[in-house]
Order: C-alpha cells, then structure tokens, then sequence
C-alpha cells in the first residue's frame, strides 16, 4: 500500500486547484444565496472548460470519455473537489450520476449503454437513484414497499420513493423494485431504469430540507410509481439481483461520499485558519493566540489526518472496511465543521463561507448510505463473528 | 430553593400547553416551508387570542399589562413556549423585544416609556438591539466603532452594525455607541433610542443565514448609521453606562434562552420518543428495542434534567454563574437536537418536524450572548481568582 | 423540593470539615502508601473522637444511636466525607455496612437486631454483602449460581462469590441464595445471615484489584461456601424476597455512592485548583493562566454543579430516576479526576494526592451497583414503556 | 510511503507472536500480583531466549548487536512487544534504555561506547535518564534547576529529580544539567553520564504511583544530586547541546511509546472480544449481542486503526508531525481501556487481566514525553505560523 502521490496525482490536484479558484468559487457566493438553479448557466460554461483539462468524468475508462483513474487516484481528485458545493458536479462525477454511470457500465446492455450512459458521460442529461421509502426503514434494505409486476413485455411498477437527489431535471430514474416476492430476502428486488417522462412516474414535491426546497440538482424528491410501465429490456442486470447491484453501488458511493467530505474538512480547516490568524480581539491580539482556537486547530488537523489516512488504505486495499470509514470521516467531518464554524463566530453562522451550507446540509452524511449506527452494528457482528469462528 | 411547581405555574403551563396545540403547532408547517412572514396574519389572530389567557407579557408587571411573573414563573412558561419556534413571538416575549422592554422599565424616562414601551407591550411594534459590529470581535463588548457624537441637542451616530435581529420591521432600534471615547473602556459607550426610520438608519440587508436571509421577526439584518441624528433626550440611562446596562439586559437574556432551549430540549425528546415507539424497522420489530437508541433516550433524558435543574436553580438564586448554564444547556440543546435528528434518519433532515429549524438556526445559540469559550474562560477565571484569594 | 442547606446541615458540615481536616487528613499518605491496615490504630482513635460529634452512624434514628438524618441531610453529611477515602469508616456509615445496617433495622427480628446491628451501630464488628459471582453476569441479577438448601432447622449454603467487599475482618455476610428454585425468577432468591466463622465459609482471597490485594476493611473478597450450615433462623425478610430486599438495599446504596462521588469531585476540584494557582510554567507565569486549564476548571464546574443538583433532586424526591443519577455521577467523577490529574502532570500520577488512588479504585463506579450500561438501557426502557401507553 | 508488511516483517511478528505465548504471558499474572521484582529470575531466562530469535535489541544496527531495523520495521515490533507489560523489556527494547543507547550510539566517545554501551547492549546493566525536577514544570524544558559545575577536570552536580523511571537498579543516569547559565536558553543545558554509584548521587525513594512504589526495572525514583562529581570526559555530545539531544531522543522516544500503545490497544481488544462472545447474561444471551457493547468493538477498532495509520505514516516518513500521533494514541489507548474494563465488568478492575494493570500505569501516556496540551499548542502554533508566513 503505498499513499504517496505519485506526480501523475500531484499534477492532476494542482490543475483543479486552480480550476477551482478561477472558474468554481467565484459562483459560490450567488448558488449559496440564490440556489443552485441561479448559477446553472454559468456552471454551463465552466462544464465545457472542465472537459478541456481532461479530468472530465474521470472515474471512468479513457474508452467511455473519462480518464480512466484508479479508485485511489480518484479519491485525491475528489478531495479537491470536494473544497466546493459545486466542484463534483462541474466535473460530472457527482452523486448520483457516478454510481449510475459505474453500474450502467458493469451491468448495462450494450442498447442500455448508447442510450443513458452516453449522454450521461457527455453531461447531456442527469439522472437519479429512487429507492429510499418513506414508511420503510432505511436501515433494513430489503424491507421495501415498491413492486414491479410483469406484465406482457413490461414491467408495472408501483410504488412511493422519497429521497430521491436531484431527481428535478433527471432523465431518467433507476428504481428498485420488488420483481420476486416469494425469493429469500435479498433476491427480491430488482433495477429498473424509468425515463422520468414516462406516464405514471409522478415527481411530487422536492422535500423541504434543513428549510430548503432545493431545485434541479440540489434537491431531495419525492416521488411516485402509479403503475408506471417500461419494457422488461430497462432492467439493469439480472432479475433478483437489485440488493447486490444496490450493495455494490453503495459500497462505492460510501467511499466515494468520504473522499468528498475529506475535501470539504481541508476547506473548513483552511477557513478557520485564515481567520483566527487575521481576526482581532483587540488591537494586535489576535484570535489565533487563544489556547481554546490551538485546540480546534491541533485536533482538527489529527482527525483529518487521520480519516485521510483510512481512507486512503481502505480506497487502495479496496477494504471490506467501509463501514469503519464511512462512520468515521462522517463524525470528523460534523467535528471540524464546528469548530470551523465556533472559530468564525457569527460569521460562521453566515453564507459568506460554505461552512453553514454544509452544516445543515451535510448533516445527512450520518445519516445516508447507512447511518453510522448501521455501520457500527455490521461492522462490530463481522469481527465478533470472525472471533467466535477461531475458538 | 424551591424548584416544585407551584399550583399557579402548573395551571399555567397547561393553559399554554393547550394553547399551544390548538394554536400554535398548526401554523407551523406552513412557517417552516414558506418562511415565517407566510404566517404572519395568522399569528396575529393568535396573537389576540393570547392576550385573553392572561399570560401575555407575562414578564412585566401587572400595571404595565404583565402576569408579573417572577423569573422562576417566567421559567416555566419560557420552557414551555420553546416547543414551537413561534412560541415566544405570539406571547409577546421574544427577543430582542423582552430585552429593550426591561431596559425601558428600569431605565426610560417618562417619556420614553410612553412613547416606546406603551406600543411594544401592546405588540403594535417590534423593535431591535445594534450592538455587535462586523469588523469587531463580539467577545471584546468595550471595543465598538460605532461613535454618537453630539452636536447641539442631538446625537449624531456613525457606525456599522450586523446581527441586529429583528431589525427587519422593527418601529426602533436601541443602538450601542461610543460618546466618551476618552473614558475609562468601560465606561466609553451609551444607549440610544433611534427610530427606524431616522435619516442615516439604512437597513443594508437581512444576513443570509443558513442559507435564508429570512424575513420579518425572523431575520438578522446589517445595519448602517450614516450619521443618523436624534435627539440627546433618546439617550437610554447615563451617558457612559452603555456597557453597564448591556451587561444587565444580556445577563437576564442568557437565562431567556436558556429557559427556551429546555423547552426546544422536551420538544426534541418528545419527537424521539414518539418516532422510536411507532417505527418498524421489520415488522412488529420496533426502533425503540435497539440498545442504541435507548441509549440518546437515557443520556438525553440525563442531559435535559441535568440542564434543567441548573437552570432553576441558576434562576431562583439569581446567582451569578450564569455563565456555566448558559454554555451547559447551549450544548446540551445541540446534542439532544442531534440525537433526535439520527433516530428520525432521513425524516429528521426534513421541515416534517422542528428538528431541522432548529439544527440550523439554533446552531448560534453557542455563539450569541457570549460564545462558550468567552463564558468558560470568564467563569473560570472568576473562580480562580477566589482561590486566589484565599491564599 | 428544597435544595437550600438548613442551619442543621451548615453547622453539621463545619464540624465534619473541621474534623476531617484535624483527624483524618493527616492519616491519608501513610494509608496510600503503605495501605489501610497500617492506619488502623489511629482509625480507631479518630472513630472514638467522631462519636462524640453527634455524627456518627447519622442515618441511623436516634434511638439507634444515629442522628436521626433525612436522606438529604445525610447526602450533605455523605459529601462532606467523601473528600476522604477515609471519611466514611471513620463516621461508621461506610459501605457495605450502611446498607446491612438499613436491612437488619428494616426486616431483622428482633433478636437478629440484638445480635448483629448492635454491635454493627457501635462500630464494634463489620460485615459484607455477598451477591456477585464471577460465572453470572451482574447484570442480571435474578441469574444464581448459590443455593440454599433446608436441612431440618438449618439452610446449608453452597455456592461462589467475590467482590465480596470488606470481607476480610467481617464478622458476618449477608448471602443471596436461591432458596426456591422453583418459583418465578425474581422470587427465588433469600437473604441469609452467615457468620464469618461458620465452618463452610471461605475466605479464599483478597482479589488483586488494580495491583492491591488491599487488607481489612478496603478490600474485596473471593469466597466459596461449601456447604456452609446455619439456623433458618439466619434469615432475613420472607423466604423468596432476596430480590426484592437487594433492589432497595441497592437502590439506597447508589444514591449514598453518588454522594461520596459528589465529595470525591470537589476535594478533586479543589486540589485541582489550588495546584494551578500557584505552579509556574516559567517565573511567574502560572498555569492557571492556560486556556486549557481554564476550560477544565469551568467544564469540572458546571458537571459538579448539574450532578449535584439532580443528585439532590433525586434524593429529596425520593425518584425513581435513580438510574440517570447513577450514570450521571459516575461518569462526572471519572472526568473530574481525568482533569484534575492532567493538570497535576507527574505529580498526579503519585500518591502524594488521593487522585492516583481514585483514579485507580473508583474506575469500578460505572461497574458496580449496575454498570452504567445497564442503567441507560432500564431508564431508556422506563421512559418508552410510558410513552408507548399514552399512545 | 507502503504500509503494507514486509515478508521479513510479517515472519518477525510471527515470531515474537509465539514467543509471548510461550515464554511472556505465563510470567504475567505473577508479575500483577506480586510485582516485577518477583518474576526478575524468570525473566533472565526469557531474554537469554529472546537473544537467539535475532530480533534482541532490534532497533540497533547489526554491528552493534541489533537487527538493523528500520524505524517502519521496529514499529512493528514494537507493537507486537506491547502486548505484554513484559515484552519490551525482555528484547531489550525497554525506555529508557532504548533511548540511552541512541545516544551513546549517535553522540557518545569511543570511550564511553565500550563502557556504557556494550553492556547495556548485551543487556547486563540497565540506565536511567535524570531529567523532569518536582519543582520546575516539565512543559518548559529549559527551565532547570540542575547544575553541573566545572571543576577543574570535573563537572560538580547539584540538583534535584524525580520520575527517572527505572533508577532502581540502574548501573547510570544520564542528567540533564545547566552547565552554561549565561547562554541563550535553549543552550544552557548538558548531558552528563553519572554512574550510581558515585558520592553524592542519591536515589531518594522510589515514588509511589498509583499506590506502587514498585521495584528494579519497573519504578520511578526521586533522585538527589548532592555535588555528585564526575569527569569532564562524561559529558555526552557538545556542551550546551543537551536540550538539542534530548529534543531527539524525546521525539524517538514518543514514536516508541505510540507504537508501545498500539500494541496494548490490540491486546485490550483482543480481550474484550474474546470476552463478549463467551460471556452468558442468560442461558445463551452473549453479551456479544448487545449494541452497546458492539458500539464499543467498532469504536475502538475504527480508533486503533485510524491511530495504527497515522503511526505508521508518521514513521515511515518521519515526519515532523509526532505531535499529533502522540497525542491521538495516547488518548485512543484510554478509552480502548476504558471499554475493554467496563466490557468486562468486575473481572476488569482485577489483576486477573492486565487491563487494570495499564489503566493505573499508562494514565501516565498523557503526561509524560510531553503532555497532550503541550502537543496540540504546538502542533497548532507550528500549523497557524505556516498560514501567517503564507500571507
């Protein structure tokens, strides 16, 4: 395991560095003030010179348009973007594209692939992921409501979503569904990819969220399965193989989350920084001298350290450990985002930084792709399983 | 110390119980979603219909149209009030109103009282406090840069302002500035009345918080005094006793907010309660069976009673560390409100419940009226010195 | 509920204050040192002197020989003593024997009153309690390994316990034994008088706790009783009410440790204090003068304040909420002496202050009397039981 | 920087893995219960059999006896040693003769190599290092009250010292002393070997730690320099030198505890997992099942792994970051303990683990070599420099 970058890497982060600082955080301030949907041309534009650095959806083969990363370089790509709100996007590896994209291309038929993937890798269309169920416990993935019943050469599917990101503006929506409900448990389900014009998928509201409604793609929808029907042909994989594509997709996603948030807590840590060292108390006694604002400092910098350096062993062991990670760069990232905003005081509170959006909005990282108390159970069964099978 | 409930505050608490239900907790969907001036013709009919439960006001005296409540009383109200965001404004006893009302009893003349505080506690006009200056750290109250120069029988005031609350709608502002800049630092600054809508007064805008820049009573404005004049005779107290009597009006409103974040605290673990004993994790398998959970119940329970019991205490004695309970219920409200926010999962992120309100907007209550390190290092320096004394 | 010391309680706490400072101070370094027993001579000299303050055995009614204290009066007394570990023997209201004492004197016969608590009150014997055993979990308490058989006029006992505290000198042990294996589980167990010399009864050894073995009254036994015979007459309380006399003999009993706690925190405090005040880091730059030691002395405050009031809350009401208290104060403790030895440094880690032997022999708070485990999930369950009936 | 493990990495763990089963862990519990001096005979043997595994002194170049490892290679090691109180001490790596012999190696004469180096190498006399004083704060390390004096081909020592671990037994000391008290503070100070037995140099007592005075290698003396005379040749290194040289051993030294820690942290949890998935709180109910104790497995190997991580990184690059690594083990290896103990309940206050062992003993990892506070203001002063140089 070796976590040095190589210059391949250094190269790559000094390009979206500045990137950033020229293209991305001059329209920070408007999308954080006046939504998302405000800065949408001008993310238009920056798209287009993003293609040109040839880091473009890089998570993905040369073949399909990406730059063919490994999962490590990837994850030091992803840090640096995730510096910004708007950073994952304007390079077309965000949520929840990225993992459609990766199972469209495992998993995808070649008529599947010409169809969604394309102009997905283009950033042509956007698309979304509905499988979260309001009166269904997150935390128990094969306990689900939706159904899709064949029918002729169809499928019809019923069923009540919410959750669902950036589902306002998306093409198309891959949902699961229960095709088998006489298999076991976690044979049950399957994919299926529903154009979002299709009659009887119903976007019902965005959902307001920490006091947001969001729109197009910072937002959280509910949605509506009234016997939507789409051809057996848009089932992703094989029938019954939903939880395992869903396992997959989401063990990546996890890693893929906490690379982001590592990036987000180097931003936060840098915000902090730059203000205490310029922040007076009183003339020429600056807010860096206090041994309280050290201590944020001092252990900020050790937690990011150390969930960078998990991080970065589970991404290039590709570790079963994911929940380890998952629950513990979620937790580093709440910490320093307090201290960050504590050590700004008011301002902190304030849409002049990023840290208040992330502040409200990144407190479902602890929450999606498994709660962290999810995560602490699985992980905990697995090693207790493994000391009960050595005795 | 008696900290039981007397029978005149159980039955009062009941009333605003019922009122509340019947009142109050229907309007607040609607708050939450569409902001509060959504709601404010609404809130004006409740506010009539509280004034008939004889608990409007209910901290000023009887003659001035109070309950003439003692602080333990008010307390308990206060508490009770908190379970909704729009509690205390339909009582009649938010902030910075409850605030300017007892600087103007204790410290208006006459004249003043029948021009200003006749009005407010008749809830015909809302009013503000401009105190904390952007390019000056809120934890140093004696450095300002706000100055009242006088000039002939008038006051006239230059400086710049944020963080006024409510300013948005307010009928006048009561505004630190510094008339004896050559006196001793704490005696540099005083108190002025100036109407909102004096030349000079400009409302720059409501601050973006949390991404809303609100509206109304539910907004945190910048404020700007651009040589606004008003008459020596809108001096508020001594010249000089600015700092003095800010002490005393945030003394009282950190116990204010405290009260009210108890009452946030119950709601909180209400909601928690409430959502583990009904949410099915399988069927007939209830959240509220994990040891996890049970685990925020208890340790919330601990941490609210904990909180609550110094608080009264803090209350009843009027004892001076007011420091120690404002930092211990400020954290204790974050960490009950988190907890409640992981149990409900994804619902908690939603504006289905307060939860998410509060997450956001309270996260100031660590910063506003003295951030915890200010309070942490104030009480233990005060206790030290003690020690130090006795030498 | 009134948490205000009467003149009786003030009086009572200076003279404990002043003797503790006269009598038992002094012995503490030779008893950390070279351990209890070495002090027990001039103990018995300081207990002669403690019955004429009217203090001694004060929970006891005065026609018992006690002070006749209500339970809020002997927390102030039980506070006062436990700055030392030697507070409590000295007065005779230490543990296990303040608990042996409230059985006998509420569910002894006579003539078991004669015997054992006479002499029990005039500090002439000790006893223990013999309940735990290392092949059952103490959390669950009904769960017993000891039985005790009829045989004619006799029960005949065997079984296998430890941390049998302060068995070592003991003239007796009370043993939980199940008498009626039979019956349903919270009615199986007694409560037997067992005479130390009883032939069957085995001290098998003092436990090495934290490297001591200890001696006399501080510390903690094995024992096996094989077949241990003794007069049904030894019984205590009805056949079958084991269970039910130990749940109000431990119920009192984590109410007296919480108050000892209380004790323990401040003297901690105190010592903390009085270090920092006086400790340069260079000439005449004192530690006290570190924000971090700052935030320790303010955080130890304001968790002794809250741990006090809801103690003394908890103990005027007599609340059931004895469970949150447990877990509240433990855990209070632990972080109290944590602070206060990180501020010694070296010196902390010596036993030149009662900090290392807290540290070391109070660790078993958060196990003993109920791990704290145990309390959080039965207040956890407590709380959602009543709300699940209200639905 | 690669992680990953060597072959001759892997295959050394091996076989220092068996050879703690096999000669180590039988003298433990002797070693608990009747302290080290007890198992001194026994423990001769082990080493005369931990020569021939060729890992003895390990960190040493071959030359000199050792393995030649690396400071990646020893960490490994180092870890594995940690397992057992006994384990560095019977390879010969134990503080602070591991530290001492890096001196001798690096700054030492040829003369004082043959006589002091050669036999502590081959393990036949033991070292101690004089330098925290009772009366000077240790976080202030050029602040001393030593002083060697030159007199005429001799330096004079007067001064006073405490917790020089391992003086009893110690064949020398290195003192840190003020040889130049005019110069600039940080090179005022030398290193001067004193063997024990000469005039003047007095071992005071061994001091009494957590109710311990111990003995032979495991103690921590009070030593006085009483004009302890030795010649001008004993000096180590250059004169005013001394606070340099023990900049470097401490910063190896705290390396070697983190790695020392490590090692205990997986021995700890080793512990509490084989204890939880064997222990009945009912008839086949494991203790394993529960949450909280799950919470505990996942939260202590997330924290072992994310403190394993950065060590390792730290090493490997050494990087100038031992600050944060000390510190974040240090505090990961209390409350790895502090699980493990309360996981076990009563059985973890005894001495029948090692766990109550390491509680007491290692409380010390957060004070000495530097205490935890000292680290992070530190570590945040060097971090907020680099921005302010930035500006």
């Amino acid at each position: 395991m070796d976590f040095s970058e190589s210059d391949r890497v250094r190269e790559c982060r000094q390009v979206v560095r500045d990137f950033m600082k020229k293209e991305i955080y001059p329209l920070e301030p408007k999308s954080r003030q006046e939504g998302f949907a405000a800065v949408l041309p001008k993310l238009k534009a920056a798209r287009a010179k993003a293609k040109e650095t040839g880091l473009w959806a890089a998570h993905l083969p040369e073949e399909w348009g990406g730059a063919g990363f490994s999962l490590t370089e990837f994850a030091h790509l992803s840090e640096e973007l995730g510096h910004s709100p708007l950073g994952h996007y304007t390079f077309n590896v965000q949520a929840p594209d990225v993992g459609n994209m990766e199972l469209l291309l495992s998993h995808g038929t070649a008529e599947q692939k010409d169809r969604w993937l394309r102009p997905l890798v283009r950033g042509d269309i956007r698309s979304c992921f509905t499988m979260t169920e309001p009166e269904f416990a997150g935390s128990n993935p094969v306990w689900l409501g939706t159904t899709a019943t064949k029918d002729g050469n169809s499928y019809v599917i019923r069923g009540h979503k919410w959750f669902s990101s950036a589902a306002d503006g998306a093409a198309f929506a891959v949902c699961m569904a229960v095709t088998n409900p006489d298999a076991a448990p976690h044979q049950r389900a399957s994919m299926i990819i529903v154009p979002t014009d299709t009659p009887g998928f119903e976007l019902v509201r965005n959902i307001s969220v920490m006091g947001h409604r969001g729109a197009d793609y910072q937002s959280h929808a509910e949605v509506m399965y009234h016997g939507a029907r789409v051809p057996l042909a848009n089932r992703l994989g094989e029938e019954g193989a939903g939880f395992q594509l869903a396992q997959a997709r989401l063990g990546a996603g996890r890693i893929h989350h906490c690379m982001r948030w590592i990036g987000i807590c180097e931003r936060a840590f840098d915000i902090l920084c730059r203000h205490v060292i310029t922040r007076e108390l009183a003339p020429g006694d600056l807010l860096a001298s206090r041994q309280l604002v050290q201590q944020w400092v001092a252990e900020s910098r050790a937690e990011i350290d150390a969930a960078w350096t998990i991080e970065q062993k589970g991404t290039s062991e590709a570790r079963e450990e994911i929940s380890i990670i998952k629950f513990t760069v979620a937790r580093t990232l709440q910490r320093v985002l307090d201290r960050a905003i504590q050590a700004l005081g008011a301002l902190g509170l304030t849409d002049d930084t990023p840290l208040a959006f992330w502040w409200a909005h990144e407190r479902g990282g602890r929450i999606y792709d498994g709660a962290d108390e999810v995560h602490i159970t699985s992980v905990a069964k697995r090693i207790l399983r493994r000391y009960g099978r050595e005795q």
